[in-house]
């Protein structure tokens, strides 16, 4: 493994990882960043293409083993300042990976032989919610996500640190219309639910053992009625009247682990 | 209502705001700070002691009725720079109050004559997983929280802002010793579950209509051995080998609605 030493901030590597940090770019050049060493090793694992390897100085001399087993030919070693300009966090790991982004069809969704769940968010804005439920879906053991457009990129720094390695485990489609995406699962057989509040239905309620899709929509304004009219049923979380409502992320959780539940015990 | 513009950044109670950022000041005082239209509206609606509203001008001009029934005296009014000063977001609501902390014994977590249902944050780190621990425990009608020492401060802004207004509708009691926590519930004759990824019981095998207790460990370390001896039981949640581990708010979220459906369904 071939070590390059990066000195200078005007450097094309760190100059692109840089750019990286916005969505202009990352869409542009198809590429983004995993920054941390159980994110970076989880890329390894799941056979992301890596670009490259950056890290800092005292990572390098902690961890001489930083990307042992990977088939990088080199990786790039800068001092401490001038690997927190790279990063994006506050308190930078010292590893950070430039990958390709995993790029997925409808077609993939449907690549699993067990019984389809699949998640679709829809127009979710903030970056720690889209991570949680990618986690909380990689959890709940779901075939596939599905991301409309006007959802946050999932490729955002704050989602790839959300969902700790959950992003490079599933087959995620990016940027579809909604009415698109319900219609393309209903026509594979998959019933489509959303999530909304006040519906008659509990979530509890529905047989979680056939094919199904769980629809997650935004933060704030939920789903339009044009796009409630896609769902085949509207189901939503009984909760304390005092209680004005759930977190996204928690209410995708607690729908999804009910269908772990009913898949487990069969009933 | 009388209002009093306030020009000078040195001005006392502006001082005092500022103080209110940090732990220390909040402990000694015990005050601490409500941000946005809807939590300062919901501290008043929960009976919270207001000491004191600042709004903004721009905020004030939008909306005059800023305070409408409540039974403060005065509010003060800062321009959107003095707003931003004090203020803990970046982009500040525009209105804020000093409300005196609610205080809580053990006893309050008996008051409700439902079976209870209490939660236990041990050492939680986060204030955004606390602030959401506390949003779900409410909407699934918890009966009360214990907050352990080494939990983050509930009046941490962050956590304020996480539980949306939950945070003064439930009997909180902080800074308890976890292993004194336990034996009081017991004594009281809950059951006292404590979540450990692992265990052998799932949570969904456990009769929820039970007087319970569900106990949440630190993010990074869970339980230490010792705290482990003091549960009656040890409940996981089942998810995928290829997943590593759940959010704890979201951990905390699936076993409350778990409770909450059995109560509901009796079953």
């Amino acid at each position: 493994l071939k070590i390059n030493a990066i000195t200078s901030p005007s450097n094309p590597l760190l100059k692109q990882i840089r750019g990286l940090h916005e969505r202009r770019a990352r869409e542009k050049s198809r590429l983004f960043l995993v920054e941390g060493a159980k994110p970076v090793a989880e890329a390894f694992e799941k056979r992301l293409r890596i670009k490259d390897v950056v890290v800092s100085n005292a990572y390098l001399s902690a961890h001489p083993d930083v990307v042992h087993g990977a088939d990088l030919k080199a990786i790039s070693v800068v001092d401490d300042k001038l690997f927190k300009e790279i990063s994006t966090t506050t308190t930078p790991a010292g590893v950070l990976a430039v990958a390709e982004m995993p790029q997925y069809v409808f077609a993939d969704l449907f690549q699993s032989n067990r019984t389809p769940l699949i998640v679709v968010a829809h127009a979710i804005q903030d970056p720690g919610n889209l991570g949680t439920i990618i986690r909380a879906a990689l959890a709940a053991s779901v075939t596939g996500i599905v991301l409309t457009k006007g959802t946050v990129d999932p490729f955002n720094p704050k989602v790839v640190r959300g969902a700790m390695g959950a992003l490079f485990a599933l087959p995620i489609v990016c940027d579809v219309d909604y009415p698109e995406a319900a219609a393309q699962l209903k026509e594979r057989g998959l019933r489509v639910f959303a999530c909304q509040p006040g519906a008659e239905r509990n979530y509890f309620q529905v047989d979680w053992r056939q094919p199904a899709a769980i629809a997650l929509g935004n933060e704030g304004q939920g789903f339009s009625p044009a796009d409630l009219q896609q769902a085949d049923e509207l189901i939503s979380i009984p909760m304390n009247p005092q209680s004005e409502s759930l977190n996204v992320a928690v209410s995708a959780a607690i729908v999804l682990f009910s269908a772990v539940q009913q898949r487990l015990t069969g009933s």
